[in-house]
């Protein structure tokens, strides 16, 4: 039995699941089950407990990109393959999200905004693409897709991961070693890491302080891997110009959080690459097949590194 | 001798001119000359009477892609041929530019932005390029690449032109009668036609009706084109979402004028697609020496048809 849990569009997942497998029994989440009975978990954020008694457990298949929740909790038996969605439309959603902070850099979109609530007609000179060096951590399914888009549309692009990865047109820095210098160069900064035990508060102010004075973040990765207070601290010296959030350390964003209302902010509440249901589901359905057939499935997840 | 007139950068083009072209004399604006001895100008909306006495005149070169203020003086022997820019790195900056207002609209950033003053954390159901209609009016150098690279980022693009052009991706919408048709599919209204006498007052409310409910309109042709009473009823009564406006009817915009405070608008300063020197000199040299040899300029604008 494969049993679902989401909590937006539990039916829609389980009419697309039945559809594509009609030899397995779907059943969603509250629906009650006798939990021995499933072989396969399809699953984003399910209550504490989901995976209790589950003992003929196959495969957890993860309705995003991101696995650090599932891979924290305490009932799901380490022993168990946990598969994510490899982009499935995740990477062009986040394309157009990193792009419309950039531009909203790269145009001054942030200026304009403040000329105009002062109804101040005032042109700036603007940086043409060639000019606008952008940083982008973490070069996998996303980071990857959005580095290589950005640097065939002219923006002087470098891309940071563990192990290196060339892609056209994107300078490639490497590990530890290699991230001073992406952020030293860095105009704009755009974060995509997995949040793992080597990425958690990784954007600190140790980190912010390399970026070129004036510079500015993009964060749609994970909130914790940013120190909101590091942060904070450099949008109010200007070191900062701007920051494009949607991920943050306490999601729904608490109302008393002063990130809401900070000036150099834009924020949106973990919207820029959703899950969406028919390339998920296909996805899932090729990933299950080629389990049972003994083949390796895409986007398995390595838990020792932690995505 | 060459005599040219910018508000803006007039000595670096007049330095740029003069290395491109020693054999010619080129004199910049204020300097005083001898209006007889002017055979070439290259001007920017300079002050009137300007061309007067200016009997040896061979061609005006315009800094920029419009031309109706130029056309409309009564200085300027209609006699003498007027060239224009032709893209001259204006497209790239205008898909920039459209693209960000492209972005805003179907990523609903102004509605995460409303959020955001209220501290409200709610995802919104988020459109896909290929449903995104954009509606271009105008395809021409810079229309005819704004529309054809949304097209190839998988937007729904139809184009508004004259005559018709055929662009991959891009369906063709042709002169008053393919109007409507163009109106009616499109949820993002971009305006990049030339002023002229069909096009003025065009964006009026019997135009902007034909919209779908919800719409929204980028304009970065020109403001005498847009009715804008008539838009500020549309996004009051909320026909239209939103607005992102770079040209006005009187510019700079009056300091009084509705427009500057309306929510569901974003205005600049008529930057959307600045005039660069080094490509624009390196058009205009071209053009200067083609029509010494007797050969055709590109960019050579139609008085009667008005571009
Ligand atoms: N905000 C949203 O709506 C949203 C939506 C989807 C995803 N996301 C986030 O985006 C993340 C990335 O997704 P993805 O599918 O692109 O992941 P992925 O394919 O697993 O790629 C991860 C990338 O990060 C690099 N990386 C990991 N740890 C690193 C470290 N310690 N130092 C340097 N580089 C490191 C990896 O390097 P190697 O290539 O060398 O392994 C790889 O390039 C997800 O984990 C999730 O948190 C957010
Ligand atoms: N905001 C800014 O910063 C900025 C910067 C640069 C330019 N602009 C504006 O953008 C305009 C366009 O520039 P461009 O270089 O692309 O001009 P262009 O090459 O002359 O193209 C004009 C286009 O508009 C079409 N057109 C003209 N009159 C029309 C009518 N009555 N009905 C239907 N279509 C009509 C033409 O159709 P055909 O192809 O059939 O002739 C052509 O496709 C400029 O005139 C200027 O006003 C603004």
């Amino acid at each position: 039995m494969i049993y679902l849990y989401s909590a937006q569009d539990g039916e829609r997942y389980q009419h697309l699941l039945q559809q594509a497998l009609p030899q397995h029994q779907v059943c969603c989440w509250p629906q009650p089950v006798e939990a021995a009975q499933v072989s396969y978990g399809v699953v984003w954020n399910p209550p504490a407990g989901f995976f209790a008694g589950m003992t003929q457990l196959q495969a957890v298949f993860v309705l995003g990109a991101g696995v650090d929740r599932i891979l924290r909790r305490d009932d799901l038996d380490p022993a168990v393959p946990v598969i994510r969605l490899s982009d499935a439309g995740m990477a062009q959603q986040m394309l157009e999200y990193v792009l419309y902070g950039v531009l909203h850099v790269q145009r001054r979109m942030d200026q304009y905004q403040r000329q105009q609530q002062h109804r101040q007609w005032q042109a700036v000179a603007a940086t043409a693409a060639s000019e606008t060096r952008i940083g982008v951590l973490g070069l996998g399914e996303i980071g990857g897709k959005v580095a290589q888009a950005l640097a065939a549309m002219g923006y002087a692009v470098a891309g940071w991961s563990r192990q290196g990865r060339q892609l056209p047109g994107v300078a490639d820095f490497v590990g530890e070693q290699g991230l001073p210098a992406l952020l030293a160069r860095s105009d704009i900064l755009v974060n995509l890491l997995p949040a793992t035990a080597a990425t958690r508060g990784l954007l600190g102010s140790e980190l912010l302080r390399q970026l070129p004075r004036g510079a500015a973040l993009i964060n749609a990765g994970r909130g914790e891997q940013v120190d909101e207070a590091a942060l904070l601290g450099m949008l109010d010296s200007g070191h900062l110009r701007f920051a494009l959030l949607d991920v943050f350390v306490v999601e729904p964003l608490e109302s008393v959080h002063p990130l809401w209302s900070h000036p150099a902010v834009l924020l949106t509440p973990h919207i820029a690459a959703m899950t969406l249901a028919e390339p998920a589901v296909a996805q899932i359905v090729a990933n299950l097949q080629a389990l049972q057939q003994g083949l390796p499935p895409q986007g398995l997840v390595l838990r020792e590194r932690g995505y």
